[in-house]
């Protein structure tokens, strides 16, 4: 359904595959610090902080996929159906609506320290954003430059994770995502040891076969596994290209190919695939159908206007024909 | 190591991962018409067909890793370390060398059936091409529009194998992935069935589920494994930019990560990935580090020409920016 | 580790595999209805149902592994380590310490549902049996003739699970256990179907392959997927004879085997498999060296006697020489 | 379907589950010296090694499943459906029918260098031995103190592998079995190392983790490497009673339980299970309701003797009360 992923080489870089089976028109969106932010329950925000995303706009509001601020907090919501469970308006707490979760972090907070410190009073609140719009089941990662949380409203309440892999996709919930990595220990990027037996001989085949174990289906658990394998592990220089290069590579191990997951009579694909510099606030994406990678860069934007600012996306294929 | 790939929509398309820790300086090339091919124990073809296709260039011979003629037949080597056993000479056979043998089927065939007669009187010789590019152990595949093969030179002689998935990887010998392929017969695009028990209940908790036992490491089984089920399940429009978008997809599927795979001090990667309209004889490619599709159109070469034209890889990513 | 199974054909047996790497001299014991059972932190028990099972007696008091109760109520304690939780004595709960577990569910109650209402205010209390026997981490499964619950004592507290399986292993918690039976939903009695393509041919080259992707392994996860899936398929006469050597076969298929499980310089085994007809009393066991059927029939005891009487195993094979 | 065992602690041990969903009336046979073997296409053995084995007697004819000779030659049949594949009568061969195969085999040789040596010449005829017993499908395994072999008679040819596992099942071909052993050359007897990230914390949760990825479904692949790593690692004492029980054990890790695998509306199980003491000559046995080993001496009986003894199967559990 959905893969978020966050990677440091000498920047900070976040991002996510969007997998579905169709698409909600969504721009890459830049909301510039006073843009007024409208609060079901709460004070409206009128100046915070400037950020970029992915977002569907609807009544001149973004709904983010995913975004990062201008201090480089990111943050992206991902399909977490059956377990998202949004409550009823609690007093005393601060009931924020599942579409606004995005803004109302990334508006107001730079580091995951001061999220936590936040969420400990957060109440997500069963509020849909209007009739065309209505209650997603997400879950969240936010990162920082050094470190990811999960965030899951789920019945028995708010759960918040630390999160060391910087990956996050769907169901199951994170804490028993995370138990399903003990089963992976084992898995190398170098040859297999020849543990079986001393008696008997056996032939390493094949480059790779150290990771033998590691799934390749597309359900939300095995994609969790193939990215954090993948992630962990991965080596990247540290230009921009380099840097860029490898977390789009990183999103390709878990990316959903048109066919392999029917959905009545469409298929789940990666409609896009995004890459935030969040040390420079530069947006890149690609999407099924064009490899090229498409930047925005929010500080080209006036960042204290009010209007928000909406590019739509680059699609079909931009080939560079040499001749 | 490497992934080959046949794939029809209204056209025909083929192409390939060229997996390794390291590059020979590939070049996209065309060899018109009345290019001289050299054979070592063969004459000398004076005028054939013209070709596309990447090749590493060496004393101005053209080293193929993959090429499309201009009838359409395809050809890619992959690696086959182990299992590739060349012969040597034999007196009433046709004596070619590993690294002629592309040259020779596009030079000269147009069908698979052609090449299938042709290959009755095979011999792959060892001899290398130089001191400086000695023998490379593969195996090929072979596709026009409407089938491919899959040839092997072992110990046992030369194998010539239809290969109805279109894919071909490394090791094993191509004989047991195709019975490898017998234990994932139940993977299935489809939401996975509750055979287990009647009495119990089961939860569909991701989509994708139906493929779970599909393997996603980065060994040629398990990437045989991964490759053939995307690409059979494969849907796709017909135009061209919807036909190699999806193409590059599914060698998507199969890729090589920076990390996942270390060979001593080096990581084993996609070093390029390159998708052939056979029937345009227009050639693609992207690289690890420049996701944008690169093209060269033979047809508007002089085919009639002597000489070969190369076209230097496009390296480094070509970012769109939008402000 | 463990392997509890509670299974019925006419008759309810419920049994288990001790998988240990050694052995605590234990015994099958019978103990009557006046026999005093003492309580660290509850009034005694000076009558009770009377009860047979697999205990360890220490200072005349039956440690039991695994027992029955004359009404058919059965209970066993498998190893939890890591995840059990016993807690300080709480004031208005009943505080039972884990060794007393066993006595204090089959000596006082009849059927699962009365377990349930018990289990309310049960708060299991750390308190060893003695500086030999300190407190072992278990979780537990027990069984009426209808249903079976699993009880765990873990950091957030008392867990009373449903177990629709009638098996219980070892870790992790039974939540996760059972969510992972979601992966193996597909796993067949019949042969695959052919769902990976249309396109391509398939052997069904063995017997079997419908359950391919079950594990093997002797972890506690696999075993668990290994006997649910066995018992929850079995089929059986209803004879004694035939039940019972179903309900062994059933524990073998999760049988651990010397040499398979490496502890420092021992291997973990199967010390003793156990199978209690519920309805009759009567007791069965077959050690790791001993294959035949052991039994004791509690209702051969004096069941209103204050003694209790203990049978040493029988181990050794005892091989029925034909000539 | 089947899985042969050969296992040597002190003595050796030869054995096997026969694994079908119906029986055939089959006996421990013992065949004296001077019993008259006629065979179909070769002069009559009138004389010749005595053996045991388990078989059907049909027409005072020991059809055998495994047996073993006074010299402590062993040889099992197994199931080989779609591979087995047996000739016309060839002149200049030695022409043996698939039915007279184990007692020419046991009958004449003292080890497997003999056996090689003879199956140079041999051809297997497609002969059925009568209308009621058409030809099986089979290939075998053989095995002395020190190795053992198998024997193929597939498409191409009669095949003879050298089998370093002392374990056969059924399809694949062996070298297609052995080949697939190369996929689980990692699994351990030892808890696993945590490769897969230097930077993440794992939990070995579970002992007998290190063999995750072992299979544990019943069909004849998963059965061969299930069987080869249980046998591999065994440990076992010495001594009679040991060592047949570890060889039962190891013979259990591969045992098929009814309800697993249906066949129409039958379902396979393990018929019986054998382990022949070759050095003492002694057939010990279970079957899948009599879970006590039952033993036959051969050389209690007149081995000079013209007539088959035969003793049939004690069904049917012999349960020992201790009160």
């Amino acid at each position: 359904m959905c893969t978020g992923l966050s990677f440091t080489t000498h920047d900070h870089y976040f991002g996510r595959n969007l997998d579905l089976e169709f698409s909600y028109n969504e721009t890459v969106t830049v909301i510039p610090r006073n843009f007024q932010f409208e609060f079901r329950k709460l004070a409206p925000l009128s100046t915070h902080f400037a950020m970029v995303g992915m977002a569907t706009i609807s009544d001149g509001y973004p709904l983010y996929y995913d975004g990062t601020n201008e201090k480089g907090l990111s943050m992206a919501g991902l399909n977490f159906p059956g377990n998202a469970d949004y409550k009823p308006e609690a007093h005393g707490k601060t009931n924020v609506a599942p579409f606004e979760f995005v803004p109302w972090v990334l508006g107001q907070f730079e580091t995951i320290a001061e999220v936590k410190a936040a969420l400990v009073d957060l109440n997500l609140v069963d509020i849909q954003f209007s009739e065309n719009f209505p209650l997603s089941p997400l879950h969240w990662i936010i990162s920082d430059k050094t470190q990811s949380i999960t965030v899951e409203s789920v019945k028995s309440g708010l759960r918040v994770y630390d999160n060391p892999y910087g990956v996050l996709t769907n169901n199951p919930t994170f804490d028993i995502q995370s138990f399903n990595m003990n089963n992976y220990m084992h898995l190398s990027i170098d040859p297999p040891e020849k543990n079986f037996s001393r008696e008997l001989e056996f032939d390493t085949y094949s480059r790779g076969m150290g990771a033998i174990g590691l799934p390749g289906d597309l359900s939300s658990a095995s994609r969790f596994a193939k990215a954090v394998f993948t992630k962990m592990n991965s080596v990247s220089g540290e230009s921009e290209s380099e840097s860029i290069s490898q977390f789009f590579q990183i999103l390709g191990s878990a990316a959903q190919q048109r066919g392999c997951v029917r959905i009545g009579d469409k298929f789940e694909i990666t409609i896009y695939s995004s890459c935030c510099n969040t040390d420079k606030g530069i947006y890149y994406y690609t999407t099924y159908e064009n490899s090229q990678i498409t930047g925005v860069d929010m500080r080209q934007e006036d960042l204290d206007a009010n209007d928000l600012v909406a590019y739509p996306l680059v699609k079909g294929q931009q080939i560079n024909m040499m001749n």
